[in-house]
């Protein structure tokens, strides 16, 4: 005869869309998931805002409440799928206090406030757990936390926000303008009516910073990533970008390097950048998440999938409580908040990187070789320039594109265009990204 | 004052080009790995088989004996690389029985005897790890036996032998022969002198294996996953091939389907494919390995990277250590083998897939309908047919490519062609996967 399987009870906090699926889900396949994590998981307290609110036929009424301590109290995990800081931080707070493992896809609440946490659940031994807080079911976090425990990560590319992938990919193939692109993902789903934390490029740096901690063991917040958003992007931009065989994506950067100083450390910045056609990551399409990792043995890894959604979403919080439950039955723990390099983080000013610059210039005799000139002047070396005309009378268009230099001798060409005489107006000025 | 860490003994069965990675990265960053794993990690013996012939920089002659008990005997974990099944399987077991903590890559030890090395592990307390066992530094073993705990898989697709990748690339992108391609292959050291194991598809099966294994929660063998090798793809079937757009890639597939008789049930087959050029499969270079993994709820996942080597599978080697060292220090272990949902295997004839036909015909009126005539008699429909003449005169080649088809019902259309008096060859018969 066997064992029955120890009951292991689950709190959800939170009754959307990835919170009813994750009961659905639960429910539907009990067996499975009993067989899987050792123990039966049964969900005794949901939080909801509005009792009445809430009638998804996956969900006994009798569970749900709005009182969260009545959800968090006694639980042995806690699933918290509110977002935000507060009130989610403090009843994640309470729960990790009282030994209560934790899974949460609350990006914000990690970014912000990760350590603290951290510190909680190391002290009362419970899990902390958050594969949902980044690129949706792609097991980018267990990858980086237990997978590649091995390796010595030195970079990691991503594209890691499904609205400002959707908006640029319509923008690419549709040859729309960004307002018409932005509208046609808030109609179907992909932007919120407020998509400023999406299109302003935070809710990228929130998971970069995510990343780059787990990736580089060394504490770092949304505040140490530069970020550029996509909203200055344009239609030209786009179709210029398809005459060097290129497309622009919202790409998340991280990478440990040697600094001016020449001390290691660490550099982060979110920012739309020409990536080349045939790359991996030009082919990310629509929603789609995609996360490159490079290390010092494994080489290049790409991981990619769905970024968000509530199917994927409910399946990495699926895959975290498994986990969770496992450790609880079982003993052992998730990894501890890894920090030990303590890297310092690096001036963004001294990350090397590529622009191509367009601008609108007088049609004049010599007017290359001033606008050659002050690339010079700033230490910036040309790789390719095209020179066309334009429909504006007396002027032409210059497109350049550097090699690599200094982000900071890059932003200083732009700005002494700008004010430069033969320069009517700089167009735009994009990162280039081919490695 | 912080307590010093534990000392863990770490036991090394092959000093190879792996072996002597590990070794050496354990070595050069012992802070990183005592950091990660909460454990200083010493490797205290090396199992090779001539004293004199391991010269390696990084490794100390003291530590190298050929006796296999020495290695073995009164450490916490054991690193298995020298491959193959015996002696590796008594090792592996000798280890396991004493409660050592054994990370293998070891892929055919694995797919023969996963089950058994499963249950001494259980029994005795021990972890079993394997990542390196499939697609290098890849982490597509921890993926499925761990990231993705939360998840229904339905479906594996991958490219899992680096062999025969490199070879069909090379066929496709240099128009070379087979034979001239797996010369290459050999020169640069991506085939061995004897390539049956990976031409013949045998290596990827033994991989197919493990993955259908971890992901259908059910015991599979390679004697169940259906192979078929590389070693009759022509230069005309990869020109054939480009011409709708199409390449020919070793795919190994292991699905669950309901099958005929309506039970649900998984089947593994390992086959050259046609998979159209803008196809993420298609994309997949060289000796790179990528695997597909479609899961109910998280959609479509793909982890991609290089799937060989000595640094890519020490890195691989690495992360499993630290998972075992980490368990042996602060408790937990790795999952045991999750077999519970006994699936059948379904009879590979009942496979849907679909064809694409290539033969020689005779160049007379009324070919065509006594070709497609054949097809329907088997019940298999047809999606596209291309007749053009050839340099034989008398002759024409007709390309036919079927809808999704039972496999039995398209190896009987093959055999009837084959034998019917208006074709004269059946030049090819390449199975296409588009989906």
């Amino acid at each position: 005869m066997t064992q029955p399987l120890p009951e292991l009870h689950i709190g959800v906090l939170g009754a959307g869309t990835v919170g009813s699926q994750v009961i659905r889900i639960l429910n539907e396949q009990a067996e499975d998931f009993a067989a899987r994590a050792g123990a039966r998981m049964t969900v005794s307290g949901i939080l909801v805002r509005d009792l009445n609110a809430t009638r998804d036929a996956a969900i006994d009424p009798q569970l749900l409440t709005t009182d969260p301590h009545e959800v968090i109290c006694g639980k042995d995990i806690l699933i918290e799928l509110i977002g935000g800081i507060e009130p989610a931080r403090s009843f994640v707070l309470e729960a990790l206090h009282q030994g209560i493992s934790v899974v949460t896809g609350n990006k914000a609440l990690l970014a912000a406030h990760g350590p603290e946490l951290y510190s909680v659940a190391a002290a009362s031994g419970a899990d902390l757990y958050y594969e949902a807080a980044v690129a949706g079911a792609v097991p980018v976090v267990y990858g980086l936390r237990e997978s590649l425990a091995g390796e010595r990560i030195t970079k990691i590319v991503g594209i890691v926000n499904g609205t400002t992938n959707f908006i640029l990919d319509a923008m690419a193939t549709k040859a729309v303008s960004y307002a018409e692109a932005l509208k046609q993902a808030q109609e179907l789903g992909f932007a919120e009516a407020d998509p400023s934390a999406d299109v302003e490029g935070l809710d990228a740096a929130a998971k970069c910073a995510i990343l780059a901690s787990l990736a580089f063991h060394t504490r770092v917040s949304i505040s140490d990533v530069e970020v550029e958003g996509i909203t200055k992007i344009t239609a030209e931009d786009m179709s210029e970008a398809a005459l060097s065989q290129r497309t622009i994506k919202l790409l998340a950067i991280a990478e440990r390097r040697i600094g001016e100083d020449g001390v290691e450390g660490v550099a982060m910045r979110v920012h739309p950048a020409l990536v080349p056609l045939d790359s991996p990551l030009a082919s990310v399409d629509g929603a789609f998440n995609a996360i490159v990792i490079e290390g010092e043995y494994a080489g290049r890894l790409m991981f990619s999938g769905q970024g968000a959604g509530g199917a994927p979403t409910a399946s990495a919080v699926l895959s975290d409580l498994v986990a969770a439950a496992h450790h609880r039955v079982y003993g052992g723990h998730a990894p501890r908040e890894s920090v030990y390099a303590h890297l310092p983080i690096l001036d963004s000013g001294s990350t090397q990187t590529r622009y191509q610059i367009r601008m609108v210039v007088e049609d004049r005799q010599g007017v290359l070789s001033d606008v050659a000139g002050i690339f010079a002047r700033h230490g910036v070396s040309i790789h390719s320039v095209h020179q066309r005309n334009e429909e504006i009378p007396g002027t032409c268009i210059i497109v350049a594109t550097t090699h690599l230099a200094r982000e900071a001798d890059l932003k200083a060409v732009v700005t002494a265009l700008a004010s430069s005489e033969v320069v009517r107006e700089v167009a735009s000025a994009i990162r280039v990204e081919e490695e």
